[in-house]
């Protein structure tokens, strides 16, 4: 299989910190812990928010927060990015001006482990999206992606804590990124995606986190008709996928899944009983949380 | 053992709705997920924030919230609270008045599954914390809490994707909220301290959620001196942990534990070995994230 784009880096000392403790026995034991620091996030002259994260890929992460907030739009030309790494801010500079004052007085907290504020009027891009109704997910790629995901060296395997993100193209995980709160790692494939020009039609986005509301909202807005995850759903999350058309596909460990909206988009092309059941170490217990 | 004053009723039928999908062999399915509803809060004539919640004890969540969030103090007088439930709408009148302008423009948003929103002056009142350094928590406890938390029934057990968080003393959990968002179920508990006049120095606060830095935070604003999870640590929650001297017990599954703060609080009386491990169908795997 080809390698991953962009995949996570554990050994970068700059993301995890050892410190000590005590076990169950009272014996003195060192332990790997995930950094969360702020990161400023200006948009041309204006301060939009301060968001914790683990700090990789800061351009990413302000590009995908202002896409998946409709403060940047698919047709804006990002002009530049400066990151400060002492001052912690990262100031992304578009050919069109901009203001959001109204917006950000406007706010409602979301559910889940999620982001947490939502800007009032992402519902209306979210009844304008268009998922391509043709696009597919054989249950073939679905295993090997996961055995794939769930395979690959990373921050989780490392230290725990930390929600994952995948962009995945057919059998192949494109896009791995991880942070702290799970909508950072979603904008930073958004980001990443927005700079890169990638095509979200023909993807599918995998999130070790639930399929709540929020979840399908940045899903649907990027475009890619397809969501998957090992954990659970919500009921809004499930209203929500099917009001737009999106697949969404949950509970997936092992040969299990559970398909709840948008299944005609698969083909069950694998034998359910010909895959292997997650080897104890790639499972995630509830070290994500 | 003396049952919980408060706990989960998986059975209320608002709480859980059945979706139909396709399970990964293709066979039609039902599933029940939880649902999601938005919740607006109002305190006195200001409205403060849309929050979306399960929906139960709406009261607990509004006073909570507000408490969490430094505008309601621990001295104030709740004078009534009207919760609405055709309008989602829940009002908090206080017998002082009250005007947050200000500190609603100012917000940053956290990493973890978290609140999503820390107003500004949140570590003001942290520094000023004062937990019991004499409070003790015995290693038998813990693990009569965890077990009998892993087989109290839940919405966690009946439909997944839920966080829970549970009040307890010495070895007797004695609150149990459940919620999409974690922060939502913190909350609610520290609004029925509040409103039921519990105290907080000699308990115990354990959820299923990650160790972060707002978990932290509020653990400290409450006042409980030990804080403990199933799940794995953040680095800043650790260091606001060390900084205000709160026992920061993690991954605590089976007979396992790791604490990387306040060890000096545990008494290790019980013998890990003779600790069996979780059993299967307790096991939170993945599904809350």
């Amino acid at each position: 299989m080809k390698d991953y784009l962009l995949r996570p880096d554990p050994a970068d000392p700059r993301l995890t910190e050892r410190v000590v403790g005590r076990d169950h026995t009272g014996a003195e034991v060192a332990a790997d812990v995930v950094v969360e620091r702020p990161l400023t996030l200006f948009l041309n002259g204006q301060e939009i928010v301060t968001l914790m994260t683990i700090g990789d890929h800061p351009d990413c992460l302000a590009v995908g927060y202002l896409l998946n907030q409709g403060m940047l739009r698919a047709d804006d030309t990002v002009t530049d990015i400066e990151h400060d790494p002492d001052l912690d801010v990262v100031v992304v500079r578009t050919a069109r001006a901009t203001d959001y004052e109204a917006k950000l007085s406007k706010k409602t907290l979301t559910s889940g482990c999620a982001q947490g504020t939502v800007f009032g009027d992402l519902m209306e891009d979210f009844d304008a999206a268009d998922l391509p109704p043709d696009a597919k997910v054989r249950t073939s790629w679905l295993y090997a992606l996961t055995r794939a995901i769930n395979t690959t060296p990373s921050l989780y395997l490392a230290a725990g804590a930390i929600h994952g993100c995948v962009l995945c193209e057919a059998d192949r995980p494109l896009l791995y990124m991880e942070d702290v709160g799970r909508h950072n790692a979603v904008d930073k494939i958004a980001g990443y995606m927005f700079l890169n020009e990638l095509a979200a039609a023909d993807k599918l986005f995998y999130t070790t986190g639930r399929l709540t509301s929020e979840m399908v909202i940045k899903t649907v807005r990027m475009g890619v008709p397809i969501l998957c995850s090992r954990s659970g759903f919500t009921a809004w999350g499930v209203a929500l996928a099917r009001r737009a058309d999106l697949t969404l596909i949950g509970r997936a460990r092992g040969k299990r899944f559970l398909a709840l909206a948008g299944e005609h988009r698969i083909v069950y092309d694998a034998d359910p009983e010909a895959v292997a059941e997650e080897p104890k170490a790639a499972q995630r217990k509830a070290a994500v949380t």
